[in-house]
């Protein structure tokens, strides 16, 4: 399908036809999800396919048995996690090698990686972090953080978030419909994953064919010149 | 462009050529930004355009004079801010009204939003939120935040990302490359954009066409079975 006739297709649907989602169509959409930039290409995200019959029932519950879930064909998870960044790094080191990158590439993932993704226990590194960042910002321009594990957090979950709309728009441009859905009890789907409690659930997007009364209505946006600024 | 070619083709780029970018390609991104999903379509999201010499030679120093910004030919600057439900809430109960919605959804607008969105000054309503979803949710699904001014950040944030991936997939269907940055010193680009105290930059998104040696080397991603877990 044609790329803007994807973005103009692509709405949140809450109610879903029977008809099953070929694994194909989401194995495809999860490998476009995994083509999403992020941050330093630490790739500190998970996807969970949710198939089996019992935890697809409690996943529904946890997203409070909206009908956009209960509806659904199928469900997905998507997952930052911040200690992540160490499964991707020996990986990185090796492709820095492979693509003979300039030392500093090195030097980035060896050292500074490990450092911008530790707040330290109860962020007792954060003061720390924060008084070289603002000190130093005052003479010349310094990323101000991430500073505490919630930054830290943060960061993840918008790399997630970047994988997130891939996902979304891989579906419809397969003739499916989805619904991303942040409605849902975070400890009960942590639970379900069976994560690690490092992680953070960014999204539950159910997957379906869209029901003749599958929107709410007219897709609803405030003007352009509202939200957009030239300056 | 097929949706799937622009998945593929979407890369950082870090560097551009000299070729101008036509308004009208970044004008159609910022509308695909602008559909992107998020949170209760409360829209906490600004797109700024960085055009006037000056700004932009600012930016490209808070950019850390980084070679992606500066060889760009357009700087754009996507903002999160939690303060922003405002603006669309009139707007959003005037729809419900249109789409004859059942009256949950109109008072989700009136009562719940302006209860998500809200922490307090210093977050003193952080833990009466707090305890309201744990308590609550020892006894059924309940979500469990956002509670703290952080925690809404990070829903806008979210939110802005979504934006953030139309608008780079949007550049790359009209021939164009991008660059996500996130390496930026922060004070000094919402001092640049002259936003409100509460304003969160979430990306700032260079834009041109790729120079020979655009992308650092061949595309690395981990293998889809260590980040996709059907359970």
């Amino acid at each position: 399908m044609e790329f803007f006739e994807v973005i103009n297709k692509r709405r949140s649907v809450r109610n879903y036809t029977s008809k099953p989602v070929p694994k194909e169509v989401i194995s495809k959409a999860l490998e476009a999800a995994t083509l999403a930039p992020n941050s330093s290409n630490t790739q500190t995200w998970d996807f969970y396919w949710v198939k089996t019959a019992e935890k697809k029932k409690a996943l529904i519950k946890a997203c409070l048995s909206q009908r956009a879930a209960r509806t659904a064909q199928e469900l997905i998870v998507i997952v930052a996690d911040p200690t992540l960044w160490k499964r991707s790094n020996e990986a990185l080191l090796q492709y820095t090698d492979e693509i003979k990158a300039p030392p500093s590439m090195k030097i980035y993932y060896k050292k500074l990686i490990p450092f911008i993704y530790s707040a330290g226990i109860l962020n007792v590194l954060a003061p720390l972090k924060w008084m070289i960042a603002n000190i130093g910002g005052l003479f010349r321009p310094m990323p101000r953080g991430p500073n505490t594990s919630k930054d830290i957090q943060t960061v993840c979950i918008k790399s997630a978030a970047l994988a997130a709309e891939n996902f979304a728009l891989a579906i419809s441009a397969q003739g499916f419909a989805t619904c991303m859905m942040e409605g849902f009890d975070e400890c009960r789907v942590l639970k379900i994953l069976k994560t690690s409690w490092s992680a953070r659930i960014v999204m539950v997007i159910s997957v379906g064919e869209e029901a003749p009364d599958g929107t709410m209505g007219p897709r609803f946006r405030l003007p352009t010149n509202l939200v957009v600024h030239e300056i």
